[in-house]
């Protein structure tokens, strides 16, 4: 069999003083980490959409990526070549797991019923190579912002006829997503926002997808899926503004339509910093609040506004990122996908293996450094100690509600209290990280 | 008596034609607009915060505004002196209302027992000038952010007594606020937020803040006031992140808390830019989830990445801004309260009239043109029209719930749906809006 | 002949109170201000580019506008047809310029040499198009930035053979603006930028940019081309970062190079925000160091990082504007360009007008108001108010250079000089704006 | 002696296995680099502004940080006890080097012959301190920016008695400087811009600037002094603009003025980052430009919008810095100066030496990160590699100006050229940068 990268073993293990570019130096799937291996902690996936899908075209230039499946031809035989290449280098990646949009595997027909018949036949495809190659859906997606028909949204539109369509590709995403063993089902709403209020109804909009999200959560447990739903924050871009703006946004929808417990979020680096957060930020409150999900590892260009999608290559914010998904538990049935995009100049197939490598090697250290970190228990000893007060008597009254503010007013004026500030020790703790990183 | 500003007489209505400065062109408060006059509408406040309290000072330089009421000595005195100034302000530009913060009218003493008798003599003050003067108080507060003590948060401080030393000035600010007859209630939480997660329980923080939030509205039935409890929502600025980020985050934190029927927002427009929203996306939300409260209006400067806290004065983006809160029902029992903080570099006295009277013209004329955008009716009859497909079967059955993915998928697959774009008419609208600013 | 706008006439100045979309409300060619009718004043100029060029996709969909010059066929026929249907467009909305990229009138050839016959012989038909509708041409250039040959620059590429193709399409395409009578050549650099500092030599391409200016500028001479050539600043996008980041940059790179009296700057408003600036600093940075050249006349959206190309719809904005241009001598050989880039939910085709007719009544506005506030002169008097101090003899001293440090600081101590502080009157100025906005 | 610091003693060396946290984990003065001490390499200097000036005030809370020298009593003394502190904590830190603002050590008199008499005083005082502890003067520098009577700019003020104000202070600073055997003297120009263009005559203003700059280098030949002068590069805050805004805005001024081989750039992280720059395009500007002076290492943080000058803390970004400034040269007669402004709930004394400590060992980390790569040479060769094509014939002819755009075009046509592109290798870059950070 014709190979698309004949060049490239499956790449392994070497450690640091390797002098070779293909080869983890810091990834040792087995190494046990907290009792875990690598491989169960980090739970890779890389992607179909950046990776096989993305011609190398951008708002001013076309196609720089030059792949034979982007050729004229028979779309059905193009999207089995692009599969076949695809788990090559899933498989040669050595990642257990891999995402799709039922786009990136399977193209539009001339009608709906030709693309729900294409979807079929390249699902049971796919199911074949799970099985031949032992690799593992992380999770499935629908792809409901790239047709012209989904240009106003796709559960947002103005006409409920769209939405009716989504409906039908979100079924089939989500059936298929069940028969391949998909642990999560994610949705993006890339078009469920606005371009200007001035032709929005920005309820009535935002009920529309209150209710769609109801439907989805409804089909889950209709078919039995046990993986979880995900909806992925992104603050704009296509769209002014998306209703999915952040993780606190996405929380404040759920809450709005009783879904704070069947959706949890898919969080991306790139998304948290064009939201004006930290990934941090974006992190901590959903592990916090019970809504964190999986993770769309990257990360973007701090001196650009839009969506780079760059593969993460800072280990000391993965350590940090790292140190709070140990800290909320883990992964659970989420992972971490890498919307690993090459830039539009990096032309070689072997370039997507040095984006995919480099980012995993990252995230091996990262949960390294986290895990001395967690050992170590300095971070939280610090908090403790800071947070001291709650413990004690006053505290634990103000948050049991045994105090009206009379009575806690009270207490402060007749004890003429002068509480006295103490030290946030930042540099300190800034310093402590460092010792890890 | 001596006067602070000797030259300047009370501010009148004079006509586009006027050639002098101090004097409105468009804000003439009995004029009827949709059966309400300006005054009634708009129901304009001015602030004692960067109008009386500011010196100049900025991150690199002193006091550059030379106050009587600044200089050493008595500070009773000094807060009487303040007060005169004020309200001589407030009567001569003729706005309804004023705001405050506590320690903007009263200073802290050298125990809270004395600053909680300091405020109670200057409340009684500020009862005789309202009474003098017929002004009106449209929100009171209480400074929660200034004092060294509230460096590391009020109601989220890592250390209980300081939430009980801001029990204590709430609990005055809110007594004060209902015997002066105020018609809200506002926090703002400045310091509620934190500098680094490396030392922060994120969401102890914000259970913390939810317990004083429930404590405040508990305490604002208790004493029978009728006004509304309104928090303010700012992104960041003293603090890295603060958790009243925006519009949506604070309606999660009510959502989360239960207090969605009892607290609004009090929306700032450079607070929203902060944020990386329009002003005009903050009152959508706002209006359209049943939380909107008042306003605070200003602008930001959006090439710089700081609270400027500028006076209004975009014609096109105010009469947007008010098309929203007419279409909306209008300020209820709130208001617009300016935050017209003049440049440092505007030290002479009567600056503070001329942001001021620019401001209140500004939104006159945002006033006039959205309600010629109102009567016109073009932009609504655009919206409806965009969105009549949910007022026809399929729409109305989805909304209603009667319909299970599955069968909104099966509808879409059985009639082998094609829904065509329709164009979002974007350019159209804006030279619709054009045609009224 | 069958016309692509059917239903459009020729569109019209017909007053403000005109109820019809299709006409102008303000724009009256012909209407005298400041000595010189509007059409000369303002030198509107439409272009092929966004408006005939752009398919509609965006970074995560694809073609939304159909046009049938986008369908398959004989790519001379169908560029012959995108030609007719531009001058329809161009004639129908009454501006005198048009302005292209070599690309954007006529197709990539197989070879250079094909490329290099399709332009002149696409040149020949615009030479009988600007004859039959008295169209003049604003300004030409090539596009050295969609291709991937150009995907890491093009006169800042590393292999030099890509400068040479890029030699090959500026030198036609300035022969050919030259032989159409343009006004101006303009210089683009979308790739003369980095993506990463690890592959880039910095200096050593910016000394290729600074030796290929000069040789066009070489060329413009040998030719003898009479209009101007500019460079058009764009701080990023599609590079991370561009050489000709801003009008300052492009003046530093200019100094460099001895080019700062043969080439001027083309500034475009979206372009002025994405660099952190106001489109008036921008503005009045090239005005006062004598590179003011031309404009692209649009606005980028605030809250978003990327460049949006929207109409222009501010009136205050753009009245700003228009008066440093004015105050600085006007147009000259420049104009106002529209990068008029509709939605990519504008589906109509006259939706293209829309966008253009409004862009066209703004700028006529401002351009009234702008009038305006030279023909009242506060703002010049107060101006000239504030720096009265430097027509006296400290201050010519001072800028004559008659004075060294030591001689000034002596003044100073000897005269124990307390210079006091003049409020700037920063309020006064922007409400003496209000009066004509 | 009574000290500050009592339980502080030196900070040495004690390598990354040490527990305690007043000690260098990575910064071994001793330690030689490609050639020379660390102690030599990185020129460590710390402030007094931030670190010994600033009370912990913002712009919505008051003093945090409660030094003995901010209370009331004489000034003078004060001054000396702020010396003597300032002192024991740069000899304890072990810094080779410190600078100051002239008003940082020095109080303003009620007349400026007192101001110029109590720096004299103190300069002399500073002068024995330097003897008794060993320590040097990395640069001095005029505070132009705190006082009201500079509120609207000093060499750029609409007053030319201000200039002459800021040429008194200016004048002493370098001579005090000079005299203190100081190895630069910077200009940062903190109010040189505007807050609005309406009341400001721009060329006039940079003329100015220009002028007030020539005379500073005209001082410097005068009396001898062989330091650099540099200009700090900000591009907003306090001002809205400011005309020294970014490494290439500060090189347009020195081109314009004739300056350029006189002053040099003295680079701020945070204030690249706030111009929209990464830290290493200022500082590859800067070098590659010839214009290199000098480093205030910090960083900002890229979710606020201001100067949060925090102590640099992450060894990637610092490892690429320094790889640019050894690649450039080194640092000559410049150095590393610390903006290390602790936060403000960092109000213990220790947290000072936490700071700088932190920001130390990263400066230690990354310049050892930086030398490991020059050894590598990877990065090198790869860039020689990608332009390999400048050192052949055609490349030569280009830069070496011996074709004309003609002779090029013509290669190219009459070759008919078809250059192909070549993977810029991004990623397989970033990745060889991680095996050495």
């Amino acid at each position: 069999m014709n190979k698309f990268f004949p060049d490239v073993e499956t790449i392994t293990y070497q450690g640091t003083d390797h002098k070779e570019d293909l080869a983890f130096r810091h990834y040792d799937a087995n190494q046990v980490v907290l009792g875990k291996s690598m491989k169960e902690h980090l739970r890779f996936a890389a992607c179909y959409w950046h990776t096989f899908c993305w011609s190398g075209d951008d708002a001013f230039g076309g196609q720089t990526l030059m792949r034979p499946w982007f050729e004229p031809g028979d779309e059905m035989q193009q999207a089995e070549l692009k599969m076949d290449v695809a788990f090559e280098f899933f498989e040669k990646l050595s990642v257990p797991y891999y995402c799709f949009h039922d786009r990136d595997v399977s193209p539009e027909g001339s009608t709906l019923a030709e693309t729900v018949s294409n979807f079929d036949k390249l699902a049971e495809r796919l199911q074949q190579k799970q099985e031949e190659t032992g690799l593992k859906l992380l999770w499935g997606t629908a792809n409901l912002f790239s047709h012209r028909r989904f240009m106003s949204g796709a559960a947002t539109n103005p006409n409920p006829e769209v939405m009716a369509f989504a409906a039908a590709q979100v079924r089939q995403a989500m059936n298929v997503t069940h028969q391949l063993g998909g642990e999560n089902y994610v949705l993006w709403g890339g078009r469920e926002g606005y371009d200007t209020l001035l032709n929005t109804k920005f309820q009535h909009e935002t009920n529309q997808m209150g209710r769609f999200l109801n439907m989805v959560v409804e089909h889950k447990h209709k078919i039995g899926f046990k993986g979880n739903i995900l909806v992925e924050p992104k603050p704009q871009e296509p769209t002014k503004h998306q209703y999915d703006y952040d993780s606190q946004s996405v929380h404040a929808l759920l809450l709005q339509h009783g879904l704070q417990d069947e959706i949890k979020v898919n969080i991306e680096a790139n998304h948290a910093t064009l939201a004006g957060h930290s990934f941090e930020h974006e992190l901590a409150y959903a592990t916090e609040n019970g809504i964190f999900g999986s993770v769309d590892m990257n990360r973007g260009d701090m001196q650009n506004g839009w969506d780079t999608d760059q593969f993460p290559n800072s280990v000391p914010e993965i350590s940090l990122a790292m140190y709070i998904i140990l800290k909320g538990g883990g992964f659970g049935k989420g992972g971490i996908n890498f919307d690993a995009k090459v830039r539009r100049q990096s032309i070689d197939s072997n370039d997507l293996f040095h984006g995919h490598i480099g980012a995993m090697d990252v995230c091996a250290r990262g949960l390294l450094n986290a895990a001395n970190m967690i050992e170590d228990g300095g971070l939280d000893k610090a908090k403790d100690s800071r947070y001291a007060g709650w413990n004690e008597e006053l505290g634990k009254d103000i948050l049991a509600g045994n105090l009206s503010l009379d009575q806690l007013a009270d207490k402060a004026v007749q004890q003429n209290l002068d509480p006295q500030p103490v030290s946030g020790k930042q540099e300190l703790l800034e310093n402590l990280v460092n010792r890890f990183c």
